[in-house]
C-alpha cells in the first residue's frame, strides 16, 4: 500500500492537470448540446482505457454510460473477489448565469487551494479521485483485493432517465457487492461524513397561455387576463404565505415523522446553527414550514421550489406589452414513504383546479425519483467508517441529505444493491451555482480514501 | 395638387424602398444600442436633407431629435404662413421574441401587401408618409400653403425622457399652431379615425432578493425564501383574481367616470362586438375590471400589467435550484385625472407593505406619462375631417385609445398646443408584437392624406 500513497503523491501535478481537462468540456445534459457531451464521454473513455481498465460506452436513447472496469481477461471469469460499482456523472449543471462567475466555468482555475469549474465537485471531482486510486494500485501492480467497475453516466442532472434500463440490460456486468458513491456533502473540510437518506424528486413545468402573441399593453392592457398576473395568483396558492405549508391536498400524505430521540441528533452539530446557516446564505432571515428547524425542512420534510419564471419582456429597459405566455419551472423534494408519480398527480389537480380560465394550462411533466433510506450500521458502513478515520483522521458522521440521487433508488430495486455514499463536497462548493469548485485538499484525500476504502471493503 | 397627387402615385415605387432602407435600421431604444440609434437618425437626416428640408440633429441627454423644417432661408424670416408641427419617432420597440417572426424584424419584407418589419406602423411607416406628401410639394413646386417642421424623435418606446427638456430649449422654433401625430390606430382598413383622448402611463420594476446567489433546492430548499415564490405571493396581492380590480388603494382616486351617453358611443360600433375582438387576440375568453366592457377597460380605466417576469433558470429541461432573485416589470395605464407620481407612490406603498421580511425588495421608477383629452370639435379636427373624408371617402370616427404618447402632454404644457392624432396603423398592426406590418394601402393613403391635410389645416 505504501508504493500506492507514494504514486498518488508524486503523480498529483498531473492528477489536476487530467481533472482540468476533464472539467473543461461543457457536458451541460440540460441543454442538450449532444457534441459537447459526446466530447466529454469520449475523452473519459480513452482515460479510462489509459489507466489499465476494460471500458466502453454503452448507448442509451440520452447520453452513454460509461463502464470501466477492473474486471479484465482471464479475471473475470476465473477469480472470485468481491465487486463493487462506483457511481458517479460526467454530466454537469448550466453554467447560467454566467455573469456570476469570476473565471468563465468551464476554464477551471485554481485560487487559494481550491479548483473553480462547473462541476468540479458535482460530480466530475469526486469520481476522478476514485479513478486515481485504482490507477495508483494499476501501475505500482499492487494487488486490488477486489474488483471495482466504474459506471459513469451522463445524464445525472437530468434525472437519469435512462439509467434504470441501462442497469436493467446489464444486470450480469453489473452483479456486485455494493455501490460507492462520492456525490454528497461533508458539513466541514475535516468532518467526514457518511450520508444514509437523500430525497426524492419530482419535476414539472407549467405554461399559461393568453392571446397568441404579446399584444400592445395600452391597446389592449385591462380587456384580457396578463398570463403573468394568472400565473402569479396560480403559484401564489401553492405554498401559504405565512406558515411556508404547501397547501396541495394530499402533499404531505405519506410523510414519515421522526422520533424526538432522532430528531435531536439531528440538531446536534455545530454547523446546524441558525445564525451560522443565515449567514452563509446571506438571507435577510430563514423562512420554511413552520413547527421545523432548517435542518427538518431540508432532509426530513418535504418541499416545493419554483426554479425558474419566464414572461414577456426580460430585457433592459420596459416593452409595453401584455405577454401572450408565462412559464414556470417547479420540482418537489420528496421524503420516506412519497412517490413521485403520486405527488405529481396531486400538484397536477390543484393546478387544474386552481386556473383561471382566463388562459389555457400546459403541464409538463419532469423527472422522478425516490427517496432513499438506508442503514447505517451495515458492515459496509463500518468498513468504510475505518478508511475514513484513518484519512480524515476524524470519524464520519452520519446525515441526511436534502439532495436527490436517482440511481441510488435504481440500484437498490434493480440491481439489490445498497449504496455508501461518502461526500467529498463541502456545503459551499457553490453546486448548481456559480464558482461551483472543489477544494484540492479534498481532491487529495479522495483519492486516499479510494484506495484505503477497498482494503477495508474487501475483508467484511 | 393634382402635380402633387400624380408625383406620389409615380413616385411610389423609389418610396417604398426608402421605407424598407429606413426600416432595416434596428433603432431599438430600450436596448440602447447606441451605434444603430445613431446611424439610423444620421440616415433619417440625410434623407429630410434630400427632399429639400433644413434638418438637424439635436442633442440630448439621450437619443437626438430630428427637426426638419420647410422654413428656409429668407422664407423663415419673411413669410406669416401658419407652422404646424408634424410629430413622429424613429425608435422602436424591442423585437423579441425573435423565433416568433416569420421573417426578420429588420429586414422589410412584403407579403400580400402589407409590409412587414419593426417599426413598419410603429411609427416609421406612419411618419415617413407625411414627410414623403412635403417631398411632392417641393419637387412639384407647389405652394406650401404653410410651414412645416418634422419632430422626429429617438426615444418614445422609453417614454420620451428627454423630449421635454428639448421642447422647452427650442420654443422659439417650435411655435406653431398644432401637432399632428400620426401614431394611433384607426378601427378597420376603410374606417378612419381621430383620437380625442389616450391613456397616461407608469412604470416601474421590482427585484426581490434571498440569498445571494442561485443555491442547490435540495440542500437549501424548504429553508429560505424563494423569491420567485414571494413575488408570486407579492403580485397577486395587487390584483383580485375574480373581478379584475386593483387591489392598491388609492389606485382608483380621481379617476373620471363617463356619462351613460358616452358609454353608448363607445359601445356604438360593429368593431366593438367582444366575439370578434375575442377571436382577434384568440384568448379562451375576454377578462377584465368587473362592470366595464372590453372597450371601457382599455380607454376609460385604468389598468395594471405585468411586462415581463423573470427568475431562476429559464432554459430547457430543469435547474434544480432556489434562485437568489426574482423580477417584474410593471406599467399601469393611467386615465384622467391620474397622475403618474401619485400612482406610482400608491403602488410603491402597497408593495412595501406586503412584501414578505424574508426577501428584500428594490423597487426602480420607470417612466411616466400623464393622460391626455382634447377637444373633438375644435377647428382643427374639423379641417381633419375633410381632408380624411377626400382621401379614405368615409367620414373618421372619433375615438379613446388605450396607448399612451407621452409627448402630447409635453406639447400641450411647454408649447401649449392640442394634437391632431390621425393613426394609419390598423389593431392587427402587431405594434409590439412579432410580424409588425403596415398595410401599404393606408402608406399610400396616407401620402395623400399629408397632402391634402395642408391645405384644409392652412384655411382654418
Amino acid at each position: 500500500m505504501q508504493k500506492v500513497h507514494t504514486y498518488l503523491k508524486k503523480e498529483y501535478p498531473r492528477f489536476l492537470e487530467e481533472l482540468k481537462g476533464y472539467l473543461s468540456f461543457p457536458s451541460v445534459s440540460a441543454q442538450g448540446n449532444k457534441k459537447e457531451i459526446q466530447k466529454c464521454a469520449q475523452w473519459l473513455l480513452a482515460h479510462c482505457r489509459g489507466i489499465g481498465l476494460s471500458a466502453t460506452l454503452h448507448k442509451t436513447d440520452g447520453n452513454p454510460v460509461l463502464v470501466a472496469t477492473t474486471r479484465i481477461g482471464a479475471a473475470m471469469r476465473t477469480e472470485k473477489k468481491p465487486h463493487f460499482i462506483v457511481y458517479g456523472h460526467y454530466d454537469v449543471q448550466p453554467p447560467e448565469p454566467l455573469e456570476l462567475w469570476k473565471t468563465p466555468p468551464f476554464v477551471p482555475t485554481i485560487r487559494a487551494g481550491k479548483l473553480f469549474a462547473r462541476g468540479a465537485s458535482d460530480n466530475k471531482g469526486q469520481h476522478f479521485a476514485h479513478l486515481k486510486a485504482v490507477e495508483a494500485y494499476f501501475k505500482t501492480k499492487t494487488l486490488l483485493p477486489c474488483d471495482i467497475s466504474f459506471v459513469i453516466e451522463g445524464e445525472e442532472e437530468v434525472g437519469s432517465a435512462n439509467l434504470a434500463l441501462f442497469l436493467r440490460k446489464n444486470k450480469k456486468i453489473l452483479t456486485a457487492d455494493g455501490v460507492i458513491i462520492s456525490d454528497t456533502t461533508m458539513p466541514a473540510l475535516n468532518t467526514p461524513a457518511i450520508t444514509y437518506a437523500l430525497r426524492g424528486i419530482a419535476a414539472l413545468e407549467i405554461t399559461l397561455r393568453g392571446a397568441d402573441r404579446d399584444v400592445h399593453s395600452g391597446s389592449y392592457g385591462g380587456s384580457i387576463e396578463n398570463p403573468a398576473m394568472a400565473l402569479s395568483h396560480l403559484l401564489a396558492t401553492l405554498r401559504d404565505k405565512k406558515t411556508g405549508r404547501i397547501l396541495v391536498r394530499g402533499f404531505y400524505d405519506g410523510v414519515s415523522t421522526l422520533t424526538k430521540a432522532e430528531r435531536k441528533v439531528l440538531h446536534s452539530e455545530p454547523e446546524n446553527d441558525p445564525a451560522y446557516y443565515r449567514d452563509f446564505l446571506k438571507v435577510p432571515c430563514l423562512f420554511g414550514e413552520k413547527g421545523f428547524s432548517h435542518i427538518e425542512q431540508t432532509t426530513i420534510r418535504p418541499t416545493m421550489e419554483i426554479n425558474g419564471l419566464a414572461s414577456g419582456y426580460q430585457g433592459v429597459g420596459s416593452k409595453t406589452i401584455v405577454p401572450a405566455s408565462a412559464h414556470a419551472k417547479l420540482t418537489m423534494r420528496l421524503v420516506p414513504h412519497q412517490k413521485p408519480s403520486a405527488v405529481i398527480a396531486t400538484v397536477r389537480r390543484h393546478l387544474i383546479a386552481h386556473c383561471p380560465k382566463s388562459v389555457t394550462l400546459e403541464i409538463k411533466r419532469g423527472h422522478g425519483t425516490e427517496p432513499y433510506l438506508f442503514e447505517p450500521t451495515s458492515n459496509a458502513a463500518r468498513a468504510a467508517t475505518r478508511a475514513i478515520e484513518r484519512v480524515f483522521g476524524a470519524s464520519p458522521r452520519f446525515i441526511r441529505e436534502g439532495g436527490s440521487i436517482p440511481v441510488v433508488t435504481d440500484f437498490k430495486k434493480i440491481l439489490g444493491l445498497d449504496c455508501l455514499l461518502i461526500g467529498l463536497a463541502l456545503p459551499d462548493d457553490n453546486a448548481h451555482s456559480p464558482n461551483e469548485k472543489f477544494e484540492l485538499a479534498n481532491f487529495k484525500r479522495g483519492m486516499t480514501l479510494g484506495a484505503e476504502l477497498w482494503q477495508e471493503l474487501s475483508e467484511i
